[in-house]
Formats: C-alpha cells, sequence, structure tokens
C-alpha cells in the first residue's frame, strides 16, 4: 500500500502486527480512529500502554492481576479448598462465564508438549504443588483441552499429586449441546458411552 | 465477560470499541499485546497517539499529510495538471496501488447524499472550485463510486465547472475482470454495451 503519510503508514504497520490483522483491516481501524477526537485517541493508547505496563499475575494462580494477588483469590466468599487447573488465562474467563464454578483457579501456562518443547519445568507446576502443601486443598479439577497434550499434563500432574490425597477430577467430555451424533469423532463418542450417566442425574442437570 | 483484572477489561473495551473488533477478538488482541516486551507495546501507544495527534490534511487535495501539503502534492514529478476527484482517503490508496495515475487528487470527503444531510456544503468542492481557478487544470478524472449518489455529485461538480472549459472524464465502468457476464447487474451490463471499446484499444490496454 502507497500512503502519502508516514504517520498513518506507521500507525497501519503497528495494527497489522496484531494477530488476524491484515494490512487492510488495520487501515480501516486507523482511519476510524483518525475520525475520534485527539482525547478518545489518547484513551485508547494510555489504556493499552498501563496494561502492559501495570498488570501483573498472582503469585497464588498465576492469573491476570492487578495486585500482587488476584481478584479471584483474594475473594473470601469463593471456597478455596477446590481449585481448577487450567491452561491459560483465556479458559479463566471461559468458566467464570458460566457462573458455575466457586472455587479457585491455577493457571498452567500451556501443557505438557515435548514436540513444542514445552516440559513440566516451563509450566507453572511447581507452584501447584506447593499451594496443595501450603493450603488446604480438598479437590483438583482438571479443566484442560480434551488432547494428547491434554490428557499427558494431567497424567503427570496426577502422579505427583498422588500422595497428597486429594479428590481429583476432570471435566465431563461428551458431545456438546447441539452437536450431530453422527458427525461426533470416534474418541468422544466411545468417551461419552464409557462415561454414560444414569438418566436421573443428567435430567436433575447433576 | 468477568475478567480478574480491571486492567485487562479496560484495555478490551478499547478494543472492543474499533469497527468489526468484537470482545473475544479484543480479548485475543490484548493477550497478544500482553505476552510482547513493554517496549514494543509503548511503541504501538505511542505511534497510534502521535498518529492522531500529529496528521494533518493537505490544504490543497484534503488528503492526509505529514505537513501542510502532501507528499502527492508536493511531489513535482507529478502532473498538476491532472486532477483526480475521489470520495476518500482509502481510494487515494487504492488508485495509488494500480501505479498507473501520475497526476494529483483531490479528496471530497464524502459524496452529496441528500438522505444522510450531506450537502455539497459539507464537501470539499467549494476548495476543488478554487484549485481549478488558481491551478492550471487540463483534466479533472471523476473516480467515484457508481452509485446514486456518486453519480449526483458527479453532475454537481460538472455543472460548476463547466465554464472553465476542462477536459472532464470518469473511470471507466463495466464488467470487472474475472466477473461473469451472466450475473452483472443489468445497469452495468447496459452501460458497459453502450460504452464499448474498439478492439484495439483493447487489445492495445489503452
Amino acid at each position: 500500500m502507497a500512503f502519502s503519510s508516514q504517520l498513518l503508514e506507521s500507525a497501519v504497520n503497528e495494527f497489522a502486527k496484531l494477530p488476524g490483522i491484515g494490512k487492510k483491516t488495520a487501515l480501516r481501524l486507523v482511519l476510524h480512529l483518525l475520525k475520534q477526537d485527539t482525547l478518545t485517541v489518547d484513551q485508547f493508547s494510555e489504556v493499552v500502554s498501563r496494561m502492559r505496563k501495570e498488570i501483573r499475575f498472582c503469585q497464588r494462580c498465576n492469573n491476570v492481576a492487578d495486585a500482587d494477588i488476584c481478584s479471584i483469590c483474594s475473594n473470601s466468599s469463593r471456597k478455596h479448598e477446590i481449585i481448577c487447573v487450567v491452561e491459560n488465562l483465556r479458559d479463566v474467563i471461559a468458566i467464570e462465564a458460566t457462573q458455575q464454578f466457586n472455587g479457585v483457579y491455577h493457571v498452567l501456562g500451556g501443557v505438557i508438549s515435548p514436540l513444542d518443547g514445552i516440559g513440566p519445568d516451563q509450566l507453572n507446576i511447581e507452584s501447584l504443588l506447593n499451594r496443595m502443601q501450603k493450603e488446604k486443598v480438598e479437590e483438583i479439577i482438571f479443566a484442560l483441552s480434551p488432547t494428547i497434550q491434554g490428557d499427558t499434563t494431567i497424567y503427570y500432574i496426577q502422579k505427583k499429586l498422588k500422595q497428597e490425597g486429594v479428590k481429583i477430577t476432570t471435566i465431563a467430555r461428551g458431545i456438546a449441546f447441539g452437536g450431530e451424533l453422527e458427525y461426533t469423532d470416534e474418541m468422544t463418542l466411545a468417551r461419552s458411552l464409557q462415561n454414560r450417566l444414569p438418566i436421573e442425574s443428567y435430567v436433575a442437570g447433576k
């Protein structure tokens, strides 16, 4: 693209560095900002820059936080005995959106994936084991993606946890709501058969 | 969406204000920035804020510029006798990308559209007429979108220009490259029949 303004060009280039944003979309976003008043654009850039500088990671669960401890970990009305282990921050947001979980989290920062060079040491597993010893934990819920890497991670951590004697669970895997049986892959279908539920608990929504 | 960090939430909200960016995409962009180092993010916000503050509009053609006169208008190797009239800045970029035009531009800032409350006074038509008197103009090329509003605008300006005695042209309208004849709308097909070209000029690409 040929621009008659260096300022415009650099702004477009900055936006085009973001994932999923091409040059054309970047131009559209920049032209939108160009139409806003200076204060609005200043606020935009100020908020983004502050976010990066001031955001911290919770010392307990590695979730994003505005302070040393995140708002979930510092919320005394949540059940601190139940820890939900997730891969990343986005999973925390997804589970929080269901409003069905009242425990706390532990963000691993990824899953064990030897092919990508990610071993247990690159993840926040040690800190999870430390929490187990310091805190009074009753249940660990694994909410990892149903992939080989996710399963490997669960297996690894579960081995390490065994001696602690806590309840270890994983979120149910099965056919999603609205999913069609015939298009479901074999692994999922096989698992959902193995883990079939008594109809009473299904109807009760438990 | 439920966030455990106010900083994160405000950044997501700022991105979600941009056109075509929903909350989920905004979160993806913010998490991407969160992974970058502070310098990179500072540069991003700095460039965006500077762009809005320092960008100016060319006093001659209303194109975006870093100075009083844009880089196209101040380029002495371009033909200043040929003015291409476009609706907006994006059209300038599109035409510049073809590398087929060596004249200068005049950005109207829109087209006449009474339904949207846009009359000739809201557009940079007066400044075009002033240019006609001050500069030695040989040709005006209208490169407006082929809509009723575009045609109205051409008609209006052309009426005003008539006394000046310059060549007035409009970019060719017809079937686009790769377009299929049977799916072309009647207006376009009718026009491309009316304005049929002698085969020599077609082959020569003139």
